[in-house]
């Protein structure tokens, strides 16, 4: 089973594959990030994403997605991140999936056992996880692992 | 020159389409709302909402469109409004239309002169420019005319 992660945002979008096989911990198959260029009409960028975002689900065919909900944010920035989460939501819509949605709390939680832990602790956690050497870069990354990781947590 | 105004939504998003030929007054060529079912997954309404955009602007074929910006919303329906307007700027750019933007103070503005004007003051503007012997409804639909309009008056 393939569980995709997404961090959603509008100029970088992280996302992180696991690959689970029987009670075996999860494997990381790919990560990255989407990244749209900055000084160029949103709705150019959201076209870019909704490109990128097809690329990704025709590739790797996830059979669950897990995505951060929306949280604190500066208003103006909640505007422009609402509108990218909708349209990675319609690229998942036309893929017939229904993600599933956490906090960053949840997602602390099911990585430290600590809903207020800090960045640096979430990241050893995916590391220690996935058996890593180091810790997947860039951050954006990282947190759509830590989605992915929490998926698979909240199955058991 | 056809302007189309968009009033955006998660349930109910209202159109307005206007053609002007020359000097002469903007004529009214179609309006009215795109629905999205409630108690459905919000991706399966973005879908939906992605799918009958792109149906209008085939149909239409618009060389403007304006849009309302967003403006005071409860928070858990700012989100939802945002994710749909992203879906609709993403369709907008795929048919290589970026929207002009307008709040709603600046709409009342146009059509009223007034940017404190009450809904009815609006909808009674939108009848007398378009020589409407009836208000347009629902409020969605006359609110884009609205935005439609206010496209027309602010390039002059």
């Amino acid at each position: 089973m393939r569980i995709l992660g997404i961090d959603p945002g509008i100029a970088t979008i992280g996302f992180g594959l696991v690959e689970l096989a029987g009670a075996s911990k999860p494997k990381l198959l790919d990560f990255g990030v989407i990244k749209t260029p900055k000084h160029t009409p949103v709705g150019d960028r959201l076209s870019i994403l909704y490109d990128d975002m097809h690329t990704l689900l025709n590739q790797w065919q996830p059979d669950v997605v897990g995505m951060e909900k929306l949280f604190f944010y500066r208003m103006g920035n909640l505007i422009n991140v609402a509108q990218a989460r909708g349209v990675i939501m319609l690229t998942l819509a036309q893929h017939k999936i229904e993600p599933r949605e956490f906090s960053p709390p949840q997602i602390k939680q099911a990585l430290t056992g600590y809903g207020n832990a800090d960045k640096a602790d979430v990241q050893n956690a995916v590391a220690r996880e996935l058996e890593l050497d180091k810790i997947p870069r860039p951050d954006d990354a990282a947190d759509a692992i830590a989605v992915a990781l929490t998926c698979w947590i909240y199955a058991d």
